[in-house]
């Protein structure tokens, strides 16, 4: 029940595409994670995703748009909706979602799939 | 599936103690309410409770000891803790909560407690 400071626990971790849990309540995991560059098309079946933008900015790519998601804004991306996000410059995002769920849903890739997520 | 910009929704209301809804995923609401002043104490006997400062600081008040929370930090209430925050002056927070959540717990409260709360 202690407070957590969000700058410094992002000071703990320079790896990009590999999100970091801070929290847990009521069976939801709250992530950091560092994007940069593009990530792989994805959906996840049985979670909605936040997006909530910290530091930078990205772009989240639909099938058929794209939103710019910039500091101080956030997006919920719906279960069963493909996107990807991509960012061009580094980009500091906070992560809400339920503790099941694996950063690339329904796709396995080598590269870009972390099964198993650190505590910082 | 649009964004959501925290600053224009936190435009859009003055009211203080008053949660307003702006997003829905997994179950759980995200909520903007401006704290100034007492609440009161009371828990949740279901429900962890996140309290992002976004603007200001408070002071969430336990049994045992008080924690103050700073813009750029966060705390998680477990359910069951009991607690209150205390805002000296004017402070914006995020709210992340199951959507059964009501605001005063288990204290039914005619002044603070918000049965019905608004989408914005």
């Amino acid at each position: 029940m202690n407070k957590i400071n969000i700058e410094e626990k992002l000071s703990l971790f320079s790896e990009r595409r590999s999100p970091k849990i801070v929290a847990e309540l009521n069976g939801q995991h709250v992530k950091l994670v560092k994007l940069g560059g593009e990530f792989i098309f994805h959906k996840h079946d049985h979670e909605d995703e936040m997006f909530l933008v910290l530091k930078g900015w990205f772009n989240m790519e639909f099938e058929d748009r794209i939103v710019r998601i910039e500091e101080g804004e956030f997006i919920v991306v719906p279960r069963g909706v493909v996107h990807r996000p991509v960012a061009p410059v580094e980009c500091s995002i906070m992560l809400f979602e339920p503790s099941t769920t694996l950063n690339t849903g329904d796709i396995q890739d080598a590269e870009f799939t972390k099964p198993v997520l650190d505590w910082i």
